[in-house]
């Protein structure tokens, strides 16, 4: 019987299927569960998206342009016009979900073996990429204490060798929320331009950065535009994960070039997704001014509740619909298995993702667990409460 | 400026993809063009595919479990089964197109630097899709006077070595439409005990087999059931190019678990070309009944018109809708652009895909073309009108 190979042996598993089965067991068993742990969002996707796909008068379902649909990449570019990122049609493929963005992006931009340094926590998923790619993530700690703002130069600057080729950023950030400032862009912008490095910005939570708080984009930084690319999903923007459209986006005409040979070899992006995402470009302003409201008043309640919890500790973050909070246990895999399998609160439970799958360094986020709030706030009461009772009575509990 | 991968500088275009700049110019010049070059069929997609993209109710466009929509995935294990390959629903995955059941079959089967044999001709993106994976594709060729029948055996064992991982078929074929026969998948289920190698096919001609002649796939071979995998893809089937919609098929669980690894990184395949996917199981047989027999009808025109013509030799395939014609000609890139470029009959001119594109042995495939054979009779009777018309007077053209 042949070998499967030595990738697939070794691709990292997602860190929260684990979880899977002991949530199905749990609903077997007739509790209920709260699902914070997935960024699956509860909101629905705009009718002028899912009515396009409706209207189609299709009579043969035909391969799109391999870069995606012209009329939806000219339209496309005029929405990143309105964040003041100017870019043209050339500059866009559209892939099959941000996925295949960072896929092919990885692909296009690094050789096997080739190191990229990526802060963490960061979304377990690019492990799973890097490792398709032949790619070495090498992490820079970002710290809870200071909401996981960016890491001193000085932190990046020490995992550098001949073999570095890029740092990877996501902005505003899954797991964290956290939203670079301008400063902090700038000072990325130093680095990649003196190691002359690509800069990978998954930008996908751009709709969602709260209090006033300003987005910049790499694509905004100066002087470096042969160096950024741009990764992008409609995903988390119009609630539609399962269209599987995104983007990926550089001015870097090589880039692009090779990119384009990779995007012709798979043929083309889904056609229906597309129509989707071109008429979703039309939602109304007020679709987004609705859902912002609606997830700030989430993100103020679930972060004040936590806080308020003995021993609990939750920065506030600014951006996407995540947030990381520290708790007073021994371990996160076995607390958020625990709350699965031996608690119950009411008859119910709550489902996190411990935040050990975010960090690629050992036994770190070990007492850490990120929670999306995309749940409704009557659920996310009943989740918080779920969550004080089981930490009272969780036999890992620590004293910190 | 940072460079790219030397994966992407050396990621082979794809070769129809060369002529395109060349089709754009003659269509502005108001030139007519017949397409036979690529495999978009003009068959209508089932209506009841597009019927129930149409109906859909969805409010959140969410993902779907990264192997694909339970439902259908149980319902297209009795597709099979139709075909008598019996498998479950858990020995499927589904893909993004036919190609990522191929992309994701490499990552799991071949390390890089592994070796892979494929008979030449062979569709022109394993290439990519290997050099994606750095798998070394080592071409063994098939001839056009037997009509692209596998290769002896003895000239698979002179190539293998080593790193000889896996024998990878296309099967009824593109580019050839050659459809092997019990016998020759007999020999090579020999072959792939003796080395303990994995058998990957590409069986999504399936449902095009002409003449009463026998469709067996490498599911159907007793004793080899780990080694085995089945790549698919509803393209073809439904006239669905653009739903993106295909398979990862394999009975060796080893397999199948390191694949959904993959795929759930890159975690689910569309949703809307999957329930168009899931209703399409339900096309009326006739749909098929009128296809192939329009398929026949066009194959039998076809076939016919090319040998009529002075020095024109094309085998009459069995399966799929594909030919590879020898033309008295120099060189088919050229050829195929200067049909494009330099002539017209009547307004009109024929793109063809020059065979060189689908050899990997260099100067393979110099007087060779691959016509598909998408389009209706009147326009495929133009088509050759106007490859009759260009072979007297293309200035390339040779004696035999």
């Amino acid at each position: 019987m042949p070998k499967v190979s030595s990738k697939g042996e070794h691709m990292p598993a997602s860190p929260i299927r684990k979880l899977v089965p002991f949530a199905e067991a749990a609903k077997k068993k007739g509790r209920k569960i709260y699902h914070l742990n997935i960024g699956q969002p509860d909101i629905e996707t705009p009718e002028v998206m899912m009515n396009a796909v409706k209207n189609t008068d299709i009579k043969i379902l035909e391969y799109s342009h391999s870069a995606g649909i012209e009329s939806y990449r000219r339209k496309l570019a005029d929405y990143y016009g309105s964040f003041n990122i100017n870019i043209t049609l050339d500059d866009i493929i559209i892939t099959t979900g941000g996925s295949e963005a960072i896929e092919i992006a990885m692909m296009t931009c690094f050789n096997p073996g080739d190191e990229i340094i990526i802060p963490e926590p960061f979304y377990a998923n690019y492990n799973g990429f890097s490792c398709a790619a032949d790619v070495v993530v090498k992490p820079v700690k970002s710290y809870i204490e200071t909401g996981f703002a960016l890491p001193p130069i000085s932190e990046f600057e020490k995992l550098i060798t001949p073999k570095t080729k890029g740092i990877m950023i996501c902005n505003p950030g899954n797991p964290t929320g956290y939203l670079y400032s301008r400063g902090e862009l700038e000072l990325l912008k130093e680095l990649v331009l003196k190691y002359d490095l690509f800069l990978l910005s998954d930008e996908v939570y751009r709709e969602f950065c709260y209090d006033g708080k300003e987005y910049v984009s790499v694509m905004h930084l100066e002087g470096i535009e042969n160096n950024t690319v741009l990764l992008d999903s409609i995903s988390k923007r119009y609630s539609a994960c399962g269209a599987r459209i995104g983007a990926m986006i550089s001015r870097n005409k090589e880039v692009m070039a090779a990119a384009m040979k990779f995007a012709q070899a798979r043929l083309s992006p889904p056609t229906f997704g597309q129509i989707g995402a071109e008429a979703a470009l039309d939602t109304p302003k007020e679709y987004f001014e609705q859902v912002q409201k609606e997830y700030v008043a989430r993100r103020d309640f679930l972060i004040d509740a936590l806080n308020k919890m003995n021993g609990v500790f939750c920065p506030k973050p600014s951006g996407a619909f995540y947030c990381i909070a520290r708790l007073p246990i021994d371990n996160a895999d076995k607390f958020c298995q625990w709350l699965l399998e031996s608690f119950e609160h009411n008859g119910e439970t709550v489902m996190l993702a411990p935040a050990t799958g975010f960090y690629s360094t050992p036994g770190s986020g070990i007492n850490e667990v990120r929670l999306a709030y995309v749940l409704n706030r009557d659920a996310l009461k009943n989740a918080m409460a779920c969550l004080e009772e089981a930490l009272k009575v969780y036999p890992g509990r620590t004293n910190s």
